[in-house]
């Protein structure tokens, strides 16, 4: 039987994700702890905005408690510098789990992982920013080029849905893959699927907005998912990983559902206020795609061959896959030379 | 830059799957060994029925005139055991492609993976088999319990569609699979698409038969793909993986197409032939089925919690995933406790 193996779990982040994180940790931690050939997964350092908890002689920090416990914490933060060298250490292997969206923390990737250390994240920052910081990110990861850690952000696309170890198997198994489309936002989904339903009727499209807003479906601001750069963020990871070298998010068309009208507002409240004063240009898409049989939605797709990359309203057929979405799913079309003309379609809560 | 990586490939099956993968391996083993980290995969053995085709002192086989050299061949066939003693003396890591459907040699697998060669293929009997072979595989297989070889087995079910690396993250990342249901046979979803499409028509199921079977959508004997196993050995395959014991592809309840009156043909001619007299059972399930607004289809379903796996025809609503297929599409539905209502959909050719 192999020898028990030791790993060092540091997390950065504690919000929503943060928490929903700490809590499958410790149900797997617990559950590899006594596997056939047990692995330890010991949390050493735990942070959020000005609170730090360090481990101290590396002993493992309480999974169970450690709100409080991070709360009562009177200890220094460190600077990214500083958390650098405590991590590289370390005398096991250390993940860093970065459950923030910060940019600051995501440019220091490649500094972290040339260290040794790895790093999970769901923090698409590091990864739609500019292409320097992606080059500099894999040339230092074991998993790309270089000698350092390894980097793994599969939820970046598609949350819990597996669409970038798809797409990664069949570029690494030698398929080609000529052309990518899909639903790539929960928000967008739940708009459109209620805005224009197949079948007929849905609401207006402020209403809309409103309704998801208060159901918890968009950002706290509507503005963040309706500006499109979280899909286009989403597109420009999918677009990379099939090869082609997007420069930055905003390098491609993006539309934004914000009217020019209303990108001067002070306030999301505000702007959810006023966007009925719209609804007119919103309804007449929606006429002209009922008129030919089809719906209106918000996807993005990546044309390999032409090196194309969009983000924005497209009218599809009522029997297509993405027009018979439901409720906030995302849904993910691949199409390739193996697959030929029926796409790989991967769908489910985004 | 880590040193170059040397594996050892035995192929064994050069039909339909095996000459397809051997084209794959030509172009992949090229890519590769360019590759920053270059891995040189070295064909050492070639093998079919009758014909054994052994490197010399491991040099590599040629992958582009194999199949003329494995004709001209005259080296003895080794049997199992001395194949087994060849590949585990090779200086270099062997991995062993099974691209036959044998039982005989997927009865060795134990054998062989205890010997430190490692196994990929699309061949389900060692997996679907008695759960003796499959707990004895695991025990020894270094991604299961063991210190042997690896084994891979991806392409048993869903061909070339994710579905049970989706369905292992989904386990090892502590989520709980509560049902799993789709379609998983070419064959069969061609037909009941063609048999009761959505929206009406479609022609009568004997008839469907025949041109699936022209159309090549079928095994040489439409017999093989309508009897159901091989859609309960793929079951057989993911009711393990979701954690169930079970003991055998026959151990739960199978429903066959075939009419009891025709289970004495004596070829698949015959049967094609004589099908045709039992149409009116086959409409009798259509009316009924259109009558509450719902297709036929045929499906596996595993209820994780109640241990329950079948195979057999079905009820959809119209606008349920599974009534939407197309073509020979294969469609597998996930629902696990994280995903909740909305299942996780994987959807491709099969």
């Amino acid at each position: 039987m192999p020898a028990p193996r030791q790993v060092f779990v540091a997390v950065i982040g504690v919000g929503g994700v943060g928490a929903s994180f700490l809590s499958q940790l410790q149900t797997l931690s617990s559950k590899l702890s006594q596997a056939p050939s047990p692995i330890y997964l010991t949390l050493i350092l735990l942070a959020r905005s000005k609170k730090m908890l360090l481990s101290e002689s590396y002993r493992p920090l309480s999974l169970s408690n450690w709100s409080d416990a991070l709360s009562a914490s009177t200890q220094p933060v460190l600077r990214t510098t500083e958390l650098i060298d405590y991590l590289s250490t370390a005398p096991e292997k250390v993940v860093l789990v970065d459950n923030t969206s910060s940019e600051d923390l995501a440019s220091s990737y490649p500094q972290i992982l040339s260290k040794g250390i790895s790093i999970v994240t769901p923090n698409k920052k590091a990864f739609s920013s500019t292409l320097g910081l992606w080059t500099d990110i894999f040339a230092a990861a074991s998993n790309g080029t270089g000698r350092g850690g390894y980097v793994f952000h599969e939820s970046t696309v598609g949350a819990g849905l597996p669409v970038l170890s798809s797409l990664k198997d069949l570029v690494q198994t030698g398929d080609e893959v000529t052309r990518i489309e899909g639903v790539f936002s929960g928000t967008m989904s739940f708009l459109f699927n209620s805005f224009m339903p197949v079948g007929g009727g849905g609401g207006k499209f402020a209403a809309e907005v409103k309704k998801a807003k208060e159901l918890g479906y968009t950002e706290p601001d509507p503005r963040d998912d309706l500006n499109g750069l979280d899909v286009a963020r989403k597109l420009t990871i999918l677009a990379r990983l099939a090869g082609l070298k997007v420069e930055s998010p905003t390098s491609f068309p993006v539309q934004s559902l914000i009217p020019k009208e209303l990108e001067g507002c002070q306030s999301g409240e505000e702007f959810v206020e006023r966007l009925g004063e719209f609804d007119e240009r919103m309804e007449k898409l929606k006429a002209e795609a009922a008129e030919k049989g089809k719906v209106v939605r918000f996807v993005g797709s990546i044309d390999v061959q032409k090196g194309e990359v969009k983000v924005g309203l497209e009218n599809f057929d009522t029997s297509h896959p993405i027009a018979a979405l439901k409720g906030s799913d995302n849904i993910i079309n691949f199409y390739t030379k193996r697959y030929g003309a029926n796409p790989l379609i991967i769908q489910g809560a985004g």
